[in-house]
């Protein structure tokens, strides 16, 4: 497997997998009929780096590295992870994860901060703490999952510095 | 004091407040030499209802109200509150954030969220702790303040439930 930044060409690759994984509206915060427009404009959109991990000649997940706030909080980056739901339990999100760690550290971020990880995400949440990544605050009740009803979510957060 | 919503011919006068605020970049997020437009798409966008507090025919404070995050959990609200500098220390800022409260449950949100609560704007931490907010988690050295270097951020959520 080889992780790579994404390029225009991979864009349809990238649309299937996000519509594939926001389509259940178990995991992320993103309305589940979302334009393909508006999916890549949030995905690819202007200070984000957007990189794919592809088996082969196949695209199987993707991720995005960002600052999370300006100003003065553009030390902490922002990361957002999805896998194809064809190619899950094959260790691609351990290896975005791991790989974009290295990235934020290279760029020279501070610090990696996920805002909204869904607590019923549970290999997520296990994977991030795995990674390194605390959980440092639960918002109770903040996601409406659609089988579970309210569930908590989680603010994670990992220091890159050594 | 009134608090409204704000209207087109409030632009002026809320971008002479945001500009004041952010200039000092010890209490926002937000880049302090950001320019009017991108200023105005973020204070008065899409899916954001902005107010404003008048005294007299002053304009002296405005607030946003949204849904924190798409989909999921659109249900929390967020909002962001910024008072003139020259009409600070007068009970703005808690008449703007009891409003808020009011129109969030108004709304039918579920909670408020303040994603990034400096630390060492304790004013604001000690009126959302006394409006009912919790610290649900602290994000180490989150904010590069100008003259107190990394400091600490908070998150504060305020259930709306009764």
């Amino acid at each position: 497997m080889k992780i790579r930044l994404a390029t225009e060409a991979d864009r349809d690759a990238i649309w299937e997998i996000f519509h594939a994984v926001v389509a259940t509206g178990d995991t992320y915060a993103i309305d589940p009929n979302i334009s393909r427009k508006k999916a890549l404009q949030y995905w690819c959109g202007k200070k984000t780096d957007t990189y794919i991990a592809e088996s082969g000649r196949r695209i199987v997940g993707t991720y995005i590295l960002r600052p999370n706030q300006s100003g003065g909080g553009s030390h902490v980056a922002n990361a957002g992870f999805m896998v194809s739901p064809g190619a899950r339990g094959q260790g691609i999100g351990r290896a975005m994860g791991e790989h974009c760690l290295s990235e934020a550290r290279r760029l020279g971020f501070r610090a990696l901060q996920f805002n909204f990880v869904v607590s019923t995400n549970e290999s997520a949440v296990r994977l991030w703490q795995q990674l390194g990544f605390k959980i440092v605050g639960t918002l109770p009740g903040a996601f409406r999952h659609p089988e579970k009803g309210y569930v908590n979510v989680h603010v994670m957060y990992c220091s890159l510095l050594s």
